[in-house]
C-alpha cells in the first residue's frame, strides 16, 4: 500500500539489469554510450514519459532528481521573467520545492524573493511582480488534485509562468500539460512509474520555450555539440539544454522498464481502476471502523482525489506500526496521516479488503498501543 | 584501455545489483530506505572514498553528477566570499568545469564573472577580487597532475578558495585533501572507482566550512531533520547539507561495489604500477613505433603524469578507429590526442605490449586509412 512511494519491481527490470550490467558495461565498455543508446536514452525515455503527461516529443527529458529539475525549471522560468522577482508558492506544498525556491532567494542578493502564502491566496497574489508560480498537482498527504488548466490560465492572464510538480500525477491521473499550457514541469520517476529507489526524474518544458529558456546548471552534456570540447557553452536549441552531467545508467535503464509497462494500458483504465479500489477502502473504512476515530484527509469526491488515501488519526503512528508488523506497509506522515497508496496497476480490490480487515483487528485488540516508537499526535 | 573513461565491470557488482533488485527493492520495499541503509548510502559510500583522497570522515558525500557537484562547490564557496566577484579558471580545463561557472555568470545579473585565462597566467590572476578558484587537477587530455599544495596555498594567501576537480584523480594519484588544505572538491565515480556509467559523483567540503558555506540546492535530503517536513529549509549542520534530491540507489550501489575494491590494495601500490605501465608503454611507443610521427603529449616524467598517457597524431582518429576494430578501445579526443587509460588493477604489463604491437601493425598496413570515418586533424 505504498506503490505512491516507492513503486514494485516490476519482473522485467532484473532482466534487463543483469543485461545493462554484463552485456552492455561488462562487454561492450564505453562502446555501449552509442552502440546501446546510453547518450540518448534521457531523450528516449523522457519521450516515452510524455504521452503519459500530455506532452509532446521533444519536450520532456530524464535528468537528475526532481529537487534538481524543480531548480532548473525555476530558474529558466527566472531567466525568461526580467523585472519580476517573486517566487510563488504555497504552505504545506511538498517541502523541497519550497525548500529549492528559498536556496534561490538566499544566492540571490535581494534580486528574487521566495513568497509561501495559504492555498487560498494563491490567485490573490498573482501579479505583475511575480515570475513564478511553483505548484505540486496532486498534494503528497491528501492527495487533493489542483485544477491546473484554470490556475494556468490566470498565472498566464497576469503573465506568471507555471512549474507544475508532477510527482504524485505522473502515472496515476490523466496530466494534459499541453491542454493546460502549462510552461514547466517536473516529476518523479519512483513512485507510480515504478522506475526503482532514487530513479532519474523528469524535467517538462514547453517547445515555445525551448530556445529562450536558460539551463542554469549548464553542463557539457546540455552543450549543443557536448563533444567538441570548447571552453564557452552554448547550449543546445532543445530540450538537451536541461541536461546537464553524465546520465547515470543504471538508473535509466530500470526506469525504463518501469515506464514500459504503461504500452501494455492506458492511464484512463489505470485511473478507472484507482477510483474503484480507492471509493471501496473509504466506504470499507466507514463501515468496518466507524467506531475507532478515523478521518479522512483525502477529499471525498473521487475525482478529486489522486492516487492514495489519506486518513487522520490521533494514533496514526502506532496504527502505522502496528500494521506494518502484519506486513502491510503504508506511510505515515507528521502529526496524525496515514496515508495508503491505491496503485491500481498490482493493488487488487481484495487487497483493499484484507488491509481495512487488518486495520480493524489493530483497532479492536488496540495493538497500536504496543508500537515500539510511537508518536501521539498533539492536535490542538 | 579505456578504465579512466568507463572502468570495467568488477565481478561483485552483478552480484550485488541482483540482490539491492530482488532483496532489497522487490521484497523490502519501502522499508530498505532504513532496514538496508539506503538514507544513510550517500554519507556510507562519502567515507569509503574518503581516504582515497586524503579526507576526513563526514568530509565526502556522495550524490548527483560532477556537474552538479562543481554548481554546488563553486556556489558554496562564493557564499563565504561577499564583496568577491570572479570565478577563475583555465583554458582548456574540462568543458564542464568551465560551463558551469558560465552558467552562474549569466544568472548572476552582473554580480559574478567567469574568468578563463591561459594556464600559465593563474597565480598572477590569484588577488582580492576572486572569490574561487576552480581547477582540475588531472588534465583530461594530457594527464598532468597540478600542484595542488602550491597552488591552493598561493591562492589562500590572497583569499581565494579552491575547488578541485578530481574527475581523473581519485582512485588512479595519490590525493592529499586535508595536507593540501584544500576546500571544496568533487570527483566522478565512473572512471578509476569503477561505478558503472553515469556513477553517482562526490562533493569534499572541508569540515572548517560546512557550517558556514550554504548549499545553493536546498532540497529536502539535505534539511537537517527531512521528515519534519516544515515548510522552511534548515540545512544539516554537517555535510549532509550537499545532499539534494533522493540518491539513486542502484548507481549508488555499484559505486560501492566498485569503491570496495580499494580496500584490498593501497593507492600507493597502484599508483607505483600504473607508473611502470605508462613507462613501459612511452618506451616501448618511442622502440615500435618511432618512425610514424607520434608525438607523446603527457608529460615525459612520471611523476608528473597520472593515469593515462596520451599521444598526438595527424591521423589519430583514423588510428583510433583502426585498432578498436580490432578489439583495443582507447579514446580519441579532438583534434589529434590519442588517450589510453592506464587502469593498474586490472591491465597487465603483457597488455601494454599487445597494445604497442597493434598500433604497429596499424602504421605498418595503413589501416588507419581505410578507417569508416575519418578525421585528418588540422594542425597549423
Amino acid at each position: 500500500m505504498d506503490g505512491n512511494s516507492l513503486g514494485s519491481l516490476p519482473k522485467i527490470t532484473t532482466k534487463r539489469l543483469k543485461q545493462v550490467l554484463q552485456k552492455e558495461w561488462g562487454e561492450g565498455m564505453i562502446g555501449s554510450w552509442s552502440n546501446a543508446g546510453w547518450f540518448d536514452s534521457p531523450i528516449k525515455v523522457g519521450d516515452k514519459i510524455a504521452p503519459l503527461i500530455g506532452a509532446k516529443k521533444g519536450e520532456v527529458i530524464v535528468a537528475d532528481t526532481t529537487s534538481v529539475n524543480i531548480y532548473k525549471a525555476l530558474c529558466a522560468a527566472i531567466s525568461l521573467q526580467k523585472g519580476r522577482k517573486i517566487m510563488l508558492s504555497e504552505a504545506g506544498n511538498f517541502p523541497t520545492d519550497l525548500y529549492m525556491m528559498q536556496g534561490i532567494e538566499a544566492f540571490s542578493d535581494g534580486q528574487l524573493e521566495a513568497k509561501v502564502v495559504e492555498p487560498d491566496a494563491i490567485l490573490d497574489n498573482l501579479n505583475e511582480d511575480v515570475a513564478v508560480l511553483l505548484l505540486t498537482q496532486v498534494h503528497y498527504k491528501t492527495a487533493a488534485i489542483k485544477d491546473m488548466k484554470t490556475i494556468t490560465k490566470k498565472a498566464h492572464e497576469k503573465g506568471v509562468l507555471v512549474v507544475w510538480d508532477l510527482s504524485h500525477s505522473v502515472g496515476s491521473i490523466e496530466v494534459e500539460l499541453s491542454k493546460c499550457k502549462v510552461d514547466f514541469a517536473v516529476g518523479c520517476g519512483y513512485k507510480f512509474l515504478n522506475g526503482g529507489p532514487g530513479a532519474p526524474a523528469f524535467i517538462y518544458v514547453a517547445k515555445r520555450h525551448q530556445k529562450r529558456a536558460l539551463p542554469i546548471l549548464a553542463g557539457w552534456m546540455g552543450h549543443q555539440d557536448p563533444f567538441a570540447f570548447t571552453d564557452a557553452y552554448t547550449p543546445s536549441p532543445d530540450i538537451a539544454r536541461f541536461r546537464c552531467g553524465t546520465p547515470g545508467i543504471l538508473g535509466m535503464a530500470a526506469l525504463e522498464c518501469g515506464v514500459d509497462l504503461f504500452a501494455q494500458t492506458t492511464i484512463g483504465d489505470l485511473r478507472k481502476k484507482a477510483m474503484q479500489l480507492s471509493r471501496l477502502f473509504i466506504e470499507l473504512m466507514a463501515q468496518e471502523c466507524r467506531e475507532y476515530g478515523f478521518e479522512l484527509a483525502s477529499p471525498n469526491e473521487d475525482t478529486k482525489r489522486a492516487g492514495h488515501v489519506a486518513f487522520r488519526h490521533i494514533e496514526g503512528h502506532g496504527i502505522y506500526q502496528a500494521i506494518k508488523k502484519e506486513g502491510i506497509i503504508s506511510d505515515f506522515r507528521t502529526p496524525d496521516i496515514l496515508r495508503f497508496g491505491i496503485t491500481p496497476m498490482y493493488l487488487r480490490f481484495q487487497d483493499i479488503y484484507k488491509v481495512v480487515q487488518l486495520i480493524k483487528q489493530v483497532m479492536e485488540t488496540k495493538a497500536w498501543d504496543r508500537a515500539e516508537y510511537k508518536i501521539r499526535a498533539a492536535i490542538t
